[in-house]
């Protein structure tokens, strides 16, 4: 691998790179299983670290055929270097994409492998990284550390209790991970654990909820209680962006009808909006930063959902807007002192049309980079040409990994500045950036805005 | 002109085009009359070949003042030496459009013209041409065994009987020439012609239309037909994606309501979901691939449509999304062995949002590439940087040309490979693919991946 | 600064440059106040001529805690050199902006200052503009001589009197300046001052408004008043690009309805759509070139319109759509001799899927360049490759500056001048246009287009 490779060959794009680098990784959202760290087992072989846990992979290879029973996601015990051979054989599939530069960057950085992978050399890559995965320094802990990790976020349920936090908190890492507070299941009557999210919350707070009023208590006591395990922010992995004010009699009337079993579509929706804006009402109250990424149709394939399970790639994005659906919201504490939000998109067309406007406005606003299907060389370019010229960089957050995929976090967030820094280093090029103006973007790109707006 | 025009000086992206260009044509999607084939006559003169019946020239014309009297498209018969000198008195007009570099293309590689046509050389250009026309060599089918064609699908309606086709396919021709069923006239009750067409589908299958399941048992008997004269695809120009399964009573009873006249919207749009819900399960039986162009509002200008008839430029593209209205359809046939599913948009938005996510899961979706207003090198460009990283290159299919100028078919392949032969050289240059994978990826694009998909 | 900025470093680019730089300005579309000119008074200040006027600089301002208080916007005397200084602290914030492009521009070619403003150097550039400001070639009527301005469009509401312009136009300026029909205030009821505005327009028209038709009538009294005055084009501040085609029967219906206070939004939404209309077929009928900027919510945010008003900063765009929209209208007049109307957008997604297949088909319809938002190099480069395709270079009008910061004209014309040249000298190198051809195109874009078509 070259060094100075995705740079464009252009010296001052590896000095601005070279300045990324040297900066320890700010991890405001990902989805790493807390338990992952404070269990500290080896991962047994290549397949369990690197295929089954990871969507982006699994569902190319099923969408040219191969099944998930193949791939061992039925929870049948495959032979592991089978579905490693497998996964080889198709490896062309993957070409130019994230994916595979996050794979090679793995094989490369932490096995030392510096081949791409394929049919003849998957039986000794597969040794090779089981071998490693043996050793000390490749326990998750281990990892952790040797991966310069400043902070971690993980993201967790409403009514959770944070024990495995504390726990991890007091195990010596040389970072810190923290809780991220994400209601979701208490904020869609539609789900069919609804109820069962708020008697859990209402078991975990202490707070019956009785009624809309008490199920606001209980949330701001399980806010204050992620507060008190080092959260700084919350998420929302809503469909719509809707946002609705309503008053207190018409919430509790809302609230009733839906306990009583009257989900229309209407309420469903009103109930939706209503929540989510009593949510940002809330962090601007404790501070906590707001974290909304809508517009994807979760477990759109019945068939898979009922086989398989969530997280199978069948989330498939929707047509997303977000000015009048935001506006309910910031009319009532976009130019609050203490509320922050961070907006995600998965359908680009809102990028100059809507986001950099409300992000080039609002001081409560920040952009978060290109999310999930948007995560890539190409994205990141599309996103910086489309937000950049409204909203500047400086509204805008760092990169965010996102990944369920404990070895990619360090690869992602290389990847994403080096792409940051071909980027700055084309707009100096093109006499849009001095120099100097380049370097003093290159630590806050890779570092300080999210350590600033994230409260870290 | 340069040989390696359109490919960016880069020797590399040479090396890719030339595996491209050494591939037979495979056109699985166009809109060349079988009759030109069979009749075999000699084509009149430059407008009849080149104007005349290219709509993508005659709307720019039209768009600049230029009447379609003027350009002898209400059927009076016009001097074509003075259309043709019109035409190049206007030709500015196309500077930089697809319309002119195929134009330029076809009057290189076919006549051997070499400069750019203008009002001075209007006349020669045309005398050259003309007299071209009038030898064997430029008879249709000289024409078309010189295009070194694997493969030209038709467009052919319901209820055609494919006489044409089966008469052309004892003429001797060096590539195959098959039709594709596409059943719009029967799909919309809004269409003055529904009822006729059903009754021409009652007559041409033997199959009385009398009932819902009776039309899906007519359809069935026509694929068959479709199938036996060597179709392997079907068509569906629908205003919108949306998909309906209902059971047999509602279908039944929707049916009826139509065919009594009661077209309310509500009942019309039901009807359209329901009924390309059926052809999907048909292709789920039967094999054919479905192919879905979705998303133009045909038609536009009532006086145009009525002077003019159709295909006048008055084609207008809506705003478009495919996740909900797919969803139906997809989550019955979309793992299904033998369903295969080709989806086209003018709705860009949709590249990444929607059509690359649904794409990079079902195995039986690929993407087709850009279409009409897209379909240029700008297109291409746009649309391979949108799909690749969700999607990779194997779930799309190789150029279609869409085409009704029988002319434009060689010239549109071959500025499609180059568009692809300059993007994929670009990826090497960006570090994203090796030497070697681009130039194994060629043949796929250009030949491979449509072949393999369409059953060719 | 570099002669040959933003151009590449492409010798050929610079070429085509120097033929745009020669014309005079073009501006079809502007908001600068003709008072300013009119009374001729001397600037006070740099922060009354470059930053309060600017809501591009004060909302970014904003979007990172500097509150409009601060910047003087609540009418307070602020001293302008501590708002000075306060701007040149955060200037880092527009970095790559084409507010920090534009304002460089404005002080290296307006005021001679060739550095980067910054926390240092403020204090001395003040005084330099200061110093400027208080000479007689700093006038407003010395700029607009020194500027080259062939015509300045200035917006004007629907009952102008237009007694300024009167005025303006026998003080002698060496270019001329023209007013605006801009009707919206008659064209919303639900505007607060829907009402007052009919009254207005009674009052100056002569002709009591006291039926829909005499409405139309009024109106059509204005145009021509506006007509007397120089004006050449009508302007639509509309929130949807939504026409309807009511007979006289229901369009009195309706009005006499909203004129009851039956404020529905249904009721609304109709009018907004009627009158919209009734002004594109005025258009037809008298010659007004019909502007449409439709799809900003105007004074998103209740709070900030109460405390600053219109104009902050806090407008923000929706998804917009134009196909079934502007159907009414375009089959009534699309293809009339007279009729000629400039669409514009905010949202991207339309550029290749709406205006460019309109552009390119009706003979009445040319592409505005990117507004608002989309005006900079990224946007021009963006709607230039998604709507040259179909559309052409000659279905465009040249460049808008749109501003209301009058020493932004000449700067604002010459960078876009140059993200055109830049684009054409690209096209060449691509091998879509030859050099003859680009060269010919310079002049068009650059002066011709909006010329001809504007009637100027």
């Amino acid at each position: 691998m070259l060094k100075d490779r995705y740079l464009s060959n252009d010296p001052f794009a590896w000095q601005i790179y070279e300045l990324m680098r040297s900066k320890p990784i700010i991890s405001p959202h990902g989805h790493i299983d807390v338990k992952v760290l404070l269990e500290n087992k080896a991962f047994t072989n290549p397949v369990e670290l690197l295929i089954t846990p990871d969507h982006y992979i699994t569902r190319l290879l099923y969408s040219q055929g191969i099944s998930y029973e193949a791939l061992g996601l039925d929870g049948s015990k495959k032979d592991p270097k089978q579905i490693w051979q497998l996964f080889a054989d198709n490896y062309y599939l993957f070409q130019a994409t994230p994916s595979r530069i996050w794979l090679q960057e793995i094989l490369f950085t932490l096995f030392g492998v510096n081949e791409i992978l394929n049919s003849n050399n998957a039986a000794a890559i597969y040794e090779v990284i089981e071998a490693k995965l043996k050793t000390k320094e490749f326990l998750p802990q281990s990892l952790f550390n040797s991966f310069n990790i400043e902070v971690l976020a993980t993201t967790d349920s409403t009514s959770a209790d944070l024990a495995d936090h504390k726990q991890l908190q007091a195990s010596g890492l040389s970072g810190r991970v923290i809780p991220t507070f994400r209601p979701d299941d208490i904020s869609d009557p539609q789900r069919s654990d609804w109820k069962d999210g708020l008697s859990r919350l209402s078991k975990q707070s202490g707070v019956e909820v009785s009624s809309f009023a008490n199920l606001l208590a209980a949330l701001r006591k399980q806010r204050d209680h992620f507060i008190a395990h080092g959260a700084t922010a919350t998420d929302h992995g809503v469909f719509s962006a809707q946002t609705l004010k309503l008053d207190k009699n018409e919430a509790q009337g809302l609230f009733e009808k839906l306990l009583a079993g009257d989900l229309s579509q209407a309420n469903v929706e009103m109930f939706r909006a209503a929540i989510l804006f009593e949510h940002g009402v809330m962090c601007a109250e404790d501070g906590l930063v707001m974290q909304l990424h809508p517009g994807s149709l979760r477990n759109y394939d019945q068939k898979i959902f009922e086989k398989f399970g969530a997280d199978k790639g069948f989330d498939i994005p929707v047509s997303l807007t977000f000015t009048k659906e935001l506006q309910p919201l910031l009319n009532e504490v976009g130019s609050s002192k203490k509320f922050k939000m961070v907006l995600y998109t998965l359908d680009e067309s809102t990028y100059t049309r809507e986001l950099a406007p409300l992000a080039g406005v609002y001081p409560s606003i920040r952009l978060g980079p290109p999310w999930w299907f948007l995560d890539s060389f190409n994205g990141t370019n599309r996103w910086r040409d489309a937000v950049t010229d409204t909203a500047g960089f400086y509204n805008t957050v760092g990169f965010i990994d996102d990944t369920r995929a404990f070895c990619s976090v360090p690869v992602r967030h290389d990847l994403a500045r080096r792409a940051d820094a071909a980027y700055l280093a084309k707009k100096v090029n093109e006499g849009l950036l001095t120099q100097g103006e380049a370097l003093s973007l290159a630590p806050q790109l890779a570092y300080q805005l999210s350590k600033d707006f994230f409260n870290l």
